[in-house]
């Protein structure tokens, strides 16, 4: 059996983009990258809703596709709001991605992160530095950025190794650490996914907006593996087009390179033929 | 008579744009469009002030020229500044607009813009969708979004006649429901505007900036039912100039160039050609 | 002995940009510009934080190399946040500038201002209106904005003098007013830059980024006055190539330009031979 990772997930990716419903995602995010966020939901044709109070969490919750839990720019007034999000969408069998920011930086952070797995949440993701963090292995993030040491093979191995075992206290959660090299673990599986350039990590909110794009795949029905696999490599091949066209190099023009890509690249090429990445 | 739109408001038409001065916009907004906000107010050569402390309302209030209300991105701390706000506005007969985001979704944000009404605003606008569930019709907007079957001629109809019986009790208040065509009611008429393009849907704060180009046109002494139609116009046709402009049909390309559009049409095209819009 | 500006700060010019290290800067900061603020660290190769939870500061300030204190779109809880960062930074020795966005319009943040002085910070900013109020001299204002009458050669040898007076209580800070023509008075000296160009006054933020550049110069070990007067020259050239290379004349695409010149134009182009400035 093929091992590519376009074969093992054909059908998702032969199917999932461009979008032919346009799933509600309610996103609970920092205000950093909140516009760029709900831009880039538009962009391939979802319906943002950025709402966080929790007063109108009934309303909206009954409405929306698929729920996005983001811990970036944290705050007591968010946290609060982020873990009645989180109960609510379990209550409600919301499909939820949870992205660990900064939970390589600060204890806060770890712990709320841990208390939002407990939800039993679809997916959760973070740079590999964060992911290691939360898996409880040495890492060496700074700030809220993930670390060259946190990536090599071994520490890839590793992070896979402990993610892993996280899968069986936690078998329906789908993990995702990005990097050069992305890591998806679930209890079905382990990926390796290979697109990207290393300019993403050179504008804010790229991590902030692939959680966001899985949210979107989930809220259409696709399962989390497939939705992980599919967002990351879709948002990477973006910026592989952006990075290409990029006639000056310069990073303002290749940050609007990559999002305008978001509305492009699954209508008009073959994008799949760009897709790198396997089934350990 | 005719009932053309840019020979019902010639004037305002001709003389309201490029700005000949910078009015001082004080908007209390969300925290999402911000920033798009204040540069659509920048390139449009008016001054924006986003301050909303409670505290500074005395001080910024004494300089502004007028004030736009956002329900977007709604909190407990925001609603509190938006009721002072709307208040302050009305004892200091500051021209002010509201904008109704999200007010289809949630009670709390009907509650709170009929609130804001009891002041008599200069201005209310939201999607058709918000504007018929505001004016008590029945609503399908989705999320902040407004529906395609609020948008039939019935249904546009319907919202029409409902507004001006809104105009009874508010006769000093013009409503604004934007879609596929735009609705302008006040107690002075009815007014159909039809530029655009579908892809002004596909970025977020199109319908903000609207508002908060409304409240800059207040600002320089326009009246209401100018202020709005002209707006619109004016955001309306810089979103068909980059719509007609994009070489690759990007949705980032087409949202910079809208803006990038907002300082440039009025300026350097005669613009008015492009209008197009009756009185009922 | 030479007066001319790079001649001054000959070695600073030489060696500062590009960056060879990725210092980490704190940024407490407003959520208008916040999202152009990380992109414009990210831009030069710094590492933004933009973290703003008390609870996380001996965490993140255990990793940053210098802090960003900016007084925009204050709140009750920023203003709590603000002070408790500047004390922080003052008892960690942490290389902290201190951006007085607003204080000549309200006695809020004048007065937060004074509190943050007195810290000691390595640089306090604003516009020339700004700095005037701040320095107890007449400001004209308005809104957010600089006034062009306190931009007379007057109104600055007024400020210049009055800098120079506020340099005998705090011998350790630099302060910086920016405008046509830009300000740098320290115990050391006062210099006077001259590049830049108006559009740089028609995009939300420009002011806010120089404050984060110059944060980030400090970050890499760079002395207060080289430091302020490097990072207020590249942004300003960064505006020069923008402008020159805009094509339309269009504001947001010369907004996208500059920042797209922070990532190019240290690398690219000897824009030494750009800077204008000299001693006083």
């Amino acid at each position: 059996m093929s091992k590519v990772i376009t074969d093992v997930f054909y059908t998702a990716f032969k199917t999932a983009l461009p979008l032919t419903s346009s799933p509600l995602v309610q996103c609970i995010t920092n205000e950093i990258t909140v516009e760029s966020m709900a831009n880039a939901l538009l962009y391939i044709d979802a319906k943002p809703v950025m709402a966080d109070d929790q007063r109108e969490f009934p309303e909206f919750f009954a409405q929306s596709d698929a729920l996005l839990l983001n811990l970036g720019h944290i705050s007591e007034v968010r946290q609060q709001n982020l873990l009645a999000a989180g109960k609510f969408a379990q209550a409600t069998n919301q499909p939820t991605v949870i992205d660990l920011v900064g939970v390589s930086a600060t204890q806060l952070r770890y712990d709320l992160g841990h208390q939002l797995l407990a939800n039993h949440p679809n997916v959760v993701k973070g740079n590999i530095s964060e992911m290691r963090r939360f898996a409880d292995l040495k890492s060496t993030g700074r700030g809220v950025d993930g670390s060259q040491l946190d990536q090599s093979a071994t520490a890839l191995g590793e992070l896979a190794a402990s993610l892993q075992q996280l899968t069986q206290a936690f078998p329906t959660t789908t993990f995702l650490a990005t990097g050069k090299i992305d890591l998806v673990v679930s209890a079905k599986g382990t990926w390796y996914l290979k697109n990207g350039v290393p300019q993403l990590d050179r504008f804010t909110g790229t991590g902030d907006i692939v959680g966001a794009l899985i949210a979107a795949l989930l809220g259409t029905g696709l399962d989390n593996d497939a939705a992980v696999v599919v967002a990351v490599s879709y948002f990477n091949c973006c910026g592989e087009v952006a990075a290409a066209q990029n006639r000056t190099g310069g990073l303002a023009a290749f940050r609007e390179g990559t999002l305008n890509q978001l509305s492009l690249l699954a209508a008009t090429a073959d994008w799949l033929q760009m897709v790198k990445g396997e089934a350990l």
